[in-house]
């Protein structure tokens, strides 16, 4: 299942993607006889989203999705942990070696966007930067989890764009202030659910500016595999329904390249990943007083 | 004025503090007769604050302290904002510049910790470290702030010990995970309001370990004040009701020392700020599965 949270004339709901159409909640409601809650973290994880995912098999996607804005697909998220780095294509093009350990930052949750919507970034930022992930949504809270286990507690999956100002990061040397402007992580389109996607491991993701292919890897150049980052965070922190944990970036970042061409006002990011959908963003840049 | 988060026989309150009594939600109410909200958020940040603090002047005080277990003052807050290094002291011992700007690491919520509770650290942490810090609570939601207005969207002061494992910071380095296992952000003992600190940027902050003084230095030895961090952070992210802004530690940590010696299993932590109170926790190591 695809599951968008979406907003039509400052009314926000949420609902099923089915190619171009979408079952909203009043549809589901309407189908279904079961009176699913509100707010989409509740529907997803406090039983109701299991409830009903056998009954839906005729619902109609009356509308078209077009008539409604996309929303970032976690509102208020408890964490949004991001891998620092864990690919190998990256690694090569960055001189890293491979890590043990997922190194990580975090994001607070004011830097969430939604996809066709602006990536604004005040103007003394001057090394705007793009950054395709795919994220993990957790399903479940678990704590010192097993990598057998750890596939158990994912929920589903979107693709992420770790923004990053590397300017800032490298003036901090910590990567968290260069991460953390408002509007730097947007992520959806939706969520896909564990069961659409057969082999997550396996799964090219691509960025592309104005048109340009950026990044093109795939999720099969991971160092540190999904079980083994969730099982590993766990050994460190709680983890909670709906946190968000992206999983690193592949190469053709302008991180440390010799002629890098930031992102500027205007450019438009595009970026895909295999069964996931687009995000699409445009870059906008404000005079900061 | 010094408010409190309280537990009872697994029942949750909030009161506020007079030596070693203190005065709870009910016991306001039945003085005032404004039905003040359950949560203490809503409390402090929406409003019931202002309205019944010039009406609880005869408050009685009716009970002790010490019948109730002491909460993080603050439930789930959106951010947890630390300061990678602030303190002119801290930096002549590391061999640090002054820094232009305020490097930050993020905490999850799923650190936080109260007084007279154990610091819980899995036994593959080899080098645990404390940091004393005067921690700000943020009372307004604000973006892009001046310095000269800064001041007015702080909300109180609370102690906060921004619990490190250095041995994951250094193989990461990136601070985040090393700050972040669950337990490793104690802080209180409560909020202490900002009309009852005279100069807070000169308040002496000390860290005892089982007696011996380790950190000994004053609010006055912070490179950037307490407004430009403030304003420089809210030019960079939304600051929300409720968030934590952790202003760094000064000398006497164990990081990057010869002969450092880290805490073990039993060693009692004992932070006092000038006009904030005591907040003491005990290390607890726990082997790891």
């Amino acid at each position: 299942m695809k599951i968008a949270r979406l907003s039509y004339e400052n009314n926000e709901t949420y609902g099923f993607v089915n190619g171009d159409n979408v079952a909203t909640k009043d549809e589901i409601t309407y189908l279904t006889g079961v009176p699913i809650p509100q707010n989409v973290k509740d529907f997803l994880f406090d039983g109701w989203y299991d409830e009903i995912k056998n009954k839906i098999k005729d619902l109609p996607y009356a509308e078209n999705i077009s008539k409604y804005k996309l929303l970032p697909p976690i509102p208020n998220p408890n964490k949004i942990i991001c891998l620092a780095f864990n690919y190998v294509d990256h690694a090569l093009e960055q001189g890293l070696e491979a890590p043990e350990d997922p190194a990580i930052v975090i994001k607070p949750r004011t830097t969430l966007n939604s996809t066709e919507s602006d990536i604004v970034c005040p103007d003394f930022v001057k090394q705007l930067d793009y950054e395709v992930e795919l994220a993990l949504i957790i399903g479940k809270n678990c704590k010192n989890i097993s990598v057998k286990d750890a596939s158990s507690v994912i929920f589903g999956y979107m693709i992420f764009n770790d923004v990053s100002a590397r300017d800032i990061q490298f003036k901090d040397k910590q990567f968290t202030r260069g991460k953390s402007f408002d509007s730097f992580a947007p992520c959806g389109p939706w969520i896909t659910t564990v069961d659409e996607i057969k082999n997550v491991q396996n799964l090219k993701l691509t960025t592309k500016v104005n048109g340009e292919l950026r990044q093109n890897s795939s999720t099969n150049n991971m160092f540190i595999k999904i079980p083994e980052i969730i099982s590993k965070i766990s050994h460190v922190m709680t983890l909670e329904k709906g946190d968000i944990i992206s999983t690193g970036t592949p190469a053709g970042v302008m991180l440390n390249k010799p002629n890098a061409v930031f992102l500027k006002d205007g450019d438009k990011v595009e970026m895909e990943i295999e069964g996931l959908g687009i995000l699409s963003n445009t870059i906008k840049f404000v005079k900061s007083n």
